[in-house]
């Protein structure tokens, strides 16, 4: 299942003793054949290490790509000309290993910033997943394992579609919990296919299914520097290349993995007991309402509120006066698990009815600013006493 | 002692059974004769009532105001056409107890957005206020605590400077704890003058003051709908109208005041163990360097992280990284109680003596960008479990 549910892709996930806790920290991710890759990286000024080598690597080889090796417990970030070193260490050690071209591998990590990677133990670590590589569902929750950090458990998706009578499959996995609010990607996500599709076709598909999954959700506001979405396209189950309908059937699939891995991140936001789903409607433009929205859904007050299910509505307009989005107060109104809430600029008071529409897993706050007819939509979670505990004393 | 220090001013603060608790919530503050007035408010779109009430007033007096009356429990915002009645008859009320013109009243009101106040409870609580109306210290402190909300103490500062053989006093009361990150403004803040100074000097007086103080602190990145900051200049001790040296002088004791409060406001925001002083140098511009120490400044991982006193220094890099503002990461410096964190864009590891500075009260975080020769600094407090208790179960 997950990277390992399309045809020609093999995982593992093992302990390589880069946590001092004894649970999985490396991933491993190879196809058969060289594979068509795409990916979307942070755009945080301090971007990782790892990042910076995968970009300038896929540029290299024009979206050629056969493995991916991610690490968890140290991003590496912050660490300078030893940190490249380190990274093209792993890429090698992982090249010769699995006889492919160093160019052809994509690294990958995540967790504290600013140490320097443990590469003799990562080594023995590939040596240990190379050996155990499969095809199998319990290679590819290994492989969703090895890249936790505060996670509660791996995030696997995938779906498949058929196209000329191939039957293709689109799987992935996820890991993040903190630190995600991404504006190109997030955190870390792996998807492998076994369609057949060219570089740019697949980067095209990648950036349009983000756009309102990986990209429109919220846990804490923070971006972080290692944000990466990876995919690789083997081609192992098409018999021809995608096109036409085919691609729009591939660009579905793809869509229905990222939403799905977007949903189990904030499912999974640290300390989240609920999630909410900012709309914004009305707006004058799409930036207006994005604006709006992620600054409904990173407002500290308002996630408390959720958090303690309390209708106290005037923190969504406190939030939304103060984000510098042109509207009249007099025309805004907002819904909270489909019950009025402001009306005409006016606070409404709630039924007693709100207070089970805010005990359940999914609230949609829906805003109406009657400014322009622009709308966007943001997935986020509600802040508890637990974000603040796993933060104040997990180095991340 | 605090608005009562200034000559000429008396102050009041009772309950007025606004609160369930029992404790005071309606302050009032008197100048014997008209006063000259400045105030700058919140510039939240969902703008209180009340603050609509006294910019239309501040404006239609040429700033010449004689009393403010100020409650907690609820913010007369969101209430529409009937908050504006509530606004008008408390102010009315408050003029025929005092035997003022209405016009020279102001209202505030601070607390759950959206409820109308209870105003004939309020108009009983202002007989009761007129009645014990004093010069003293004693009325100073009841006043303070008459706009207190989640605050855990009363906020009162003061100050003399001699002008031309006449001793003068600055003194003012601040109430907030959350809701906390201005932009005109910070929550309310009341101050008195027995200088005699005309409105414009006194306007411009109060912003020049507020810019680094009340304007340059942040809790929790929420602008409140509500701020206000209001100042009345009544000349009981002035033989003569300040000018030039005066002036200057007064503008100190102003600056001095509003710096104070504004330090105790952050230092007992919602759930606050210590605050933080994040100075940015080397913007290119005074924008960026202001956007650059407030996504520090208001970042919730580097908040968690000054309250578990963790040397997590690739959490100021992240938030520094994504805030958009423009910088080469190799040339970026940071200390953080006064050690090394980041220098060149790498990572410093701490030697152990952070630990006790990270313990201190105020932990000063000092970022060198190396783009450009604009700063800026903000004045912040750590996130604990306890803002999130207040604010899940606090209807504010």
């Amino acid at each position: 299942m997950s990277v390992t549910a399309a045809k020609g892709f093999r995982a593992a996930g093992v302990w390589a003793a880069i946590k001092g806790s004894g649970k999985p920290d490396l991933a491993l991710i190879v196809s058969d054949h060289p594979a068509s890759a795409a990916g979307i990286f942070s755009v945080n000024r301090f971007r990782g290490t790892d990042v910076e080598l995968d970009v300038a690597r896929l540029k290299a080889t024009g979206g050629r790509m056969t493995a991916i090796v991610a690490t968890s417990g140290y991003a590496n970030t912050l660490t300078g000309a030893a940190g490249r070193r380190d990274a093209v260490a792993i890429g090698r050690a992982a090249a010769r290993l699995l006889k492919i071209p160093e160019r052809e591998i994509l690294v990958s990590s995540t967790g504290a910033i600013g140490f320097r990677l443990p590469v003799p133990r990562i080594v023995r670590g590939l040596r240990k997943a190379v050996r155990v590589l499969a095809a199998t569902k319990e290679a590819g929750q290994a492989a969703a394992r090895g890249i936790m950090t505060t996670d509660t458990h791996p995030k696997l998706a995938e779906t498949t579609f058929t196209c000329g009578g191939d039957v293709l499959t689109v799987g992935g996995i996820a890991k993040g919990v903190g630190m995600i609010s991404p504006k190109m990607a997030t955190t870390l996500v792996f998807i492998t296919t076994d369609a057949r599709i060219a570089p740019g076709a697949l980067r095209g598909a990648l950036v349009a299914s983000c756009a309102d999954t990986l990209n429109a959700i919220t846990v804490d506001g923070q971006m972080s520097t290692n944000d990466s979405v990876i995919v690789l396209a083997n081609g192992a189950a098409s018999r021809r290349p995608l096109s036409g309908q085919g691609c729009g059937k591939f660009r579905g699939a793809l869509h229905e993995v990222c939403g799905s891995l977007a949903r189990q991140l904030v499912a999974d936001g640290e300390g989240a007991t609920r999630m909410i789903r900012v709309t914004v409607a009305g707006a004058r433009t799409p930036r207006e309402a994005e604006v709006a929205a992620r600054a409904v859904a990173d407002s500290a007050l308002v996630k408390t509120m959720f958090y303690g299910r309390q209708p106290n509505w005037g923190r969504i307009a406190q939030a939304l006066g103060a984000c510098g989005v042109r509207f009249d107060p007099g025309r805004v109104a907002v819904r909270v698990g489909g019950l009025p809430a402001i009306r005409r600029g006016l606070l409404i008071k709630s039924p007693f009815e709100i207070y089970s529409r805010l005990a359940e897993s999914e609230v949609p706050v829906e805003i109406e600013l009657g400014a322009g007819r622009a709308r966007a939509s943001i997935l986020t979670c509600d802040l508890s006493e637990r974000y603040v505990r796993i933060n104040a004393g997990y180095l991340s």
